[in-house]
């Protein structure tokens, strides 16, 4: 796959995840602002890839705050940092990045000109990282997967949810170029139909097999013997649970159930141990991505009003390992390595 | 609600539920090959209606074929059960409706002229038994339901499921004739969206406050407490797990997890208790229900296959109870009362 966001020439370069798999359209930003509204309406998605994102933005914001005097520079790329922060409240990645530039502004001494080449710097850093950090939790979860295996995913935590390559996706990928012949079945994913959309988009783009089902299905595939391994992606691991995007908890009910395993592809970015589920706020997202369908059809009486969140809880103890770029860890022993 | 399916003037009216929720149309039929189209293509739905429809479907047959020799007539006949037990592989009121007109047909010495009046009497006595079950069914399961309860159904098990009032949806209107305040919140059930179209409209039509959420919610809503019961149909109970909507599998695991009653509303025509898992077809339906949102819009990359499996199974270990005509029962006592 093509990456799903790119800096080019001082400004930022997406692909419209909201046009797939129809067009392959790219979107450029030379402003924050539509970054902002890029990540809130999900033009792009996916907690790696809003995590970028959101680096990137604040580094067109630098490019428009640079001849500000130090103090007027710094108070308004709080608003811009502010205003980006606010466009998601589920995925750590936006948090964890915002944090990790405001470091270089609010710690090096230099001025706002030499401040924003930094920053430029560092939001291309943090691309090609997320790149290495998949490439890495691909070749840690490879080893989970077996010549002939099918493997479920649920959304999409593949190339488009990351700069590259994907996070759940990235076994699959990893193994596919060890030699392994591997198949995965796509969950389409209901609101907003990230399976059916973009997981069957990328994989097909790749030549990787994929099937596309009802989250409705999950169960009796599973069931049936069809399913061989589930990985998922993951917005933020705290110390108890894994919140991903709403009916993954249903995905890792049934795989327990049929004894299937269930993995979480889950760069440390991700991990936000020192919380509990009690610290998160799930998303709740418009009524109208479930009342109508990619917005183009309407599915329920005029008046009926619907229910759209946008996140599920899944229990560590419905997780058999979560994939880090170091290894393979099940929950105790990720909690042993990176909680302190 | 009014009628589902009705018998007017040598005729069968029914509700065209492919056009629900925008438009309340009704279609006319005089002979049985429309019939069975209509079950096949889903105009109508739900286990307790399509047995009604195949009853009236041979009733319009004996219409159609009673003026030939009793030999011919017989021979004919057969075709039509034929076709029409062909529509659907896994609702058991199909084939058990079929049997008791074919008892009619095959053991009473009358000439076809009489036989046809008999058939249509029959008929036209399933649809009335219809209704006055689904009323015990409603008696029955409303002692289960408190005062402020929220009740998930997956699927449409309801009025427009059944000849008239429903099975799962029985219990909710019982329980508010009874002066209780319940409410529903809908699975919008892909592929075919049973829930969000038709669940929803049905309770709309009838004052029943309803939310309708994507199927992937269920879950999260439970463990967050808002959901008190759940109440879904069944197209078939073997000695061993009920069948119903694809989908229901995974409402039941949420239900077990989140120590919240999962009930199933069956009629006792829907009992096949010397059946196990092993005897039952899972129907499979056309890709592109899944790929072709209501035929209106493609979620999937033109290539990509999905798969499109019907019916559930949900094991007797997840049922806490099932609401018959005759009463409540555990799986246990299902079996002793009725398998003999």
């Amino acid at each position: 796959m093509i990456p799903s966001i790119e800096w080019v020439n001082n400004k930022i370069k997406m692909i419209d995840q909201t046009q797939l798999p129809h067009e392959l359209k790219f979107l450029e930003f030379d402003n924050y602002r539509g970054v902002a509204t890029a990540i809130k309406i999900m033009n792009i998605r996916g907690a790696p890839a809003i995590g970028v994102a959101a680096a990137m933005g604040l580094a067109l914001a630098t490019i428009e705050y640079k001849l500000l005097p130090k103090e007027k520079f710094i108070e308004k790329m709080g608003d811009a940092a502010d205003v980006i922060r606010n466009t998601r409240p589920t995925a750590s990645n936006l948090f964890w990045a915002i944090d990790r530039i405001w470091k270089i502004i609010s710690e090096y001494p230099d001025n706002p000109e030499n401040l924003s080449e930094l920053v430029i710097e560092e939001a291309q850093l943090m691309a090609q990282e997320d790149i290495n950090v998949n490439k890495a939790i691909g070749k840690n979860g490879a080893t989970l997967l077996k010549n002939g295996d099918t493997v479920l995913t649920h959304c999409n935590a593949g190339s488009l949810a990351t700069v590259q390559y994907g996070t759940a996706l990235a076994p699959v990928r990893a193994a596919i170029e060890e030699g392994k012949r591997i198949s995965v079945i796509a969950d389409e994913t209901r609101p907003r139909l990230q399976g059916a959309r973009l997981t069957a988009y990328e994989l097909q783009y790749d030549k990787i097999p994929v099937n596309v089902i009802s989250d409705t299905s999950s169960g009796l595939l599973m069931r049936l013997g069809k399913i061989n391994k589930v990985i998922v992606g993951t917005d933020r691991v705290t110390s108890d649970a894994i919140f991903n995007k709403i009916g993954t908890y249903l995905v890792a009910l049934a795989a327990n159930d049929n004894d299937i395993p269930f993995y979480v592809a889950a760069p440390t970015s991700t991990l936000s141990l020192q919380e509990t589920v009690d610290d998160v706020t799930i998303e709740q997202r418009n009524s109208s991505e479930v009342s109508n369908v990619l917005g183009k059809v309407k599915i329920v009486p005029d008046g009926v009003k619907c229910l759209n969140y946008a996140f599920d809880i899944t229990p560590f103890r419905l997780v058999t390992g979560i994939i880090t770029e170091d290894g393979v860890f099940t929950p105790e022993e990720l909690l042993n390595k990176y909680k302190n």
